[in-house]
């Protein structure tokens, strides 16, 4: 959808992008059609713009705003945290550029409902009638892997999943493991067709056959840290015992793999119970922070015969 | 594109894909097309099936397959591994399904090789001469986000990132972070028209603009572990200890931020030199922890005066 102008604070999203589709050369919109919006002009509709304090560079001043949040990596570039609705992204999705004031852009507060009030005056103005799907789109990196994508933020009017498990495949097996995140690979079609420089803000995208079959949300996308194979990134250990942020959240008690896994990492450590008896110190402290690699809550105590790292 | 046969061992892909776009009701294949097709059938083409072991489960095999691999992260019922290409992925992107015979599939051994050569093949099949690009695809997870996405294991034709760094944005402020995954979107994008179950092994994604603007390899897509932020799953620093497996490679030294953060968590520890002087064992066995989480090597040593940790 070409032709959208610069997004102000108050601007009717849904109007804009209802106009510019339908101006000639413009993809129109249909029943069925799902419309991807880059977070950032929601942001900016929903007044999401917030000043540097005096005189604070813009990148410094993005870096304070980020550690406010729950942060699984610090490094003197970027910082990589948790939002309080569960997204993990690079200084919190906060946007420093595009902005003429210098102003950061925060994401928008609650995307699923960006999401659901787009659609619902996306829906009025289809002239068949019918209804479309809505995806607030974030760009972000990935563990292991180079370059960002678009992700969905918030979504309405489509399944955030496609779940294939279950399902006969072509020779009649079940497949195993295949629940397909639909709304992040919608977010990521639509980045094809735009760059960021050329400020195309929102992508019709036609014939996935989505619209209808589920009315996701967001959340839908997020991995519960406790159950997250990944959940810190390099340094976490060291962070969490000089900080004490980010405390593990993995109920116990560890598998028995898992014991057997730390009482070999701890120098030949036993277990007694749910304490970990090590032999001498630095047994102790490696059991220790095994344990809290692993997720889980740990506590090391001096007893009159050595060393016990107690779980939970 | 529908239609494509099963596809077995020795099959000519590019004639199976080229022939079905060809057909009444398909897409045909236009110079500036990219040609995505899943790994499966690029695998099973060049023969990469191998059977279980006498006797042995199907998912049994693929865990023993998959352990072969550099290990990232260990449990019961998945293991995420680094192929020696370099690409993560769970259980090594080995399949269990779709397999009348009960083989396992490996992934293409070269999988950029693979995609130049279908698209050597499908140029000469262009009516009007041009260029295509090809995606070879892989179903993956992701750390933190639910739902798996389809991504670029091999391309040939097309770049597989679009560097945006510096160019000018709206405003005429320079972008600062913007290096955008268009093989992996690409591969996602193709994934929404198609299921699992269906059996479309290919798709014709047409209007990208990506053809000719360079040749990118899979590798471009893969952050070198060094440099990754997350290069470790839960429980990786046990298995680090208690196997030796998935040894650090970061070049040392740690930055000044980490040896503070370093020293902060071994309770009050202090560097001199490259060495670490803890108060105690488990401090020095927490600071031994916390620099191999950091992606260093190091080494505890028993001195007259207590205990140090070296790095490098």
């Amino acid at each position: 959808v070409r032709g959208i102008p610069e997004v102000r604070a108050g601007d009717d999203v849904a109007a804009l992008v209802a106009e510019a589709a339908a101006a000639p050369g413009g993809p129109g919109l249909l029943d069925g059609d799902v419309v991807v919006v880059a977070s950032k002009v929601v942001a900016k509709a929903e007044g999401r713009a917030v000043p540097p304090q005096d005189g604070e560079d813009p990148d410094r001043a993005r870096r304070r705003l980020a550690l406010a949040h729950e942060v699984l990596v610090e490094t003197p570039g970027v910082v990589v945290v948790r939002t309080p609705a569960g997204h993990v992204s690079a200084n919190a999705g906060i946007d420093a550029s595009n902005s003429p004031s210098g102003d950061l852009l925060l994401l928008p507060a609650d995307a699923d409902a960006s999401a659901a009030a787009l659609r619902e005056a996306l829906r009025t103005r289809l002239a068949g009638g019918g209804d479309v799907g809505v995806v607030v789109a974030d760009t972000v990196g990935r563990a292991w892997r180079e370059g960002q994508v678009d992700v969905a933020l918030g979504l309405a009017g489509i399944p955030a999943l496609r779940d294939e498990r279950g399902m006969p495949d072509r020779d009649g097996r079940p497949l195993s493991v295949t629940l397909v995140a639909v709304a992040d690979q919608l977010a990521g079609a639509a980045d094809l067709v735009r760059d960021k420089a050329a400020g195309v803000p929102a992508v019709v995208v036609r014939g996935s056959g989505s619209v209808g079959r589920g009315d996701g949300r967001g959340a839908d996308l997020l991995r519960p840290p406790a159950v997250d194979l990944f959940p810190h990134g390099r340094g976490w250990l060291a962070r969490r015992l000089a900080t004490g942020a980010g405390a593990p959240a993995r109920p116990g008690p560890p598998t028995a793999e898992e014991r057997a896994l730390v009482a070999a990492a701890a120098d030949g450590a036993r277990w007694a119970g749910d304490a970990l008896v090590a032999r001498d110190g630095p047994a102790a402290g490696i059991g220790l922070a095994c344990l809290l690699d692993l997720g889980y809550r740990a506590e090391l105590q001096r007893g009159p015969g050595g060393y016990l790292v107690r779980v939970g």
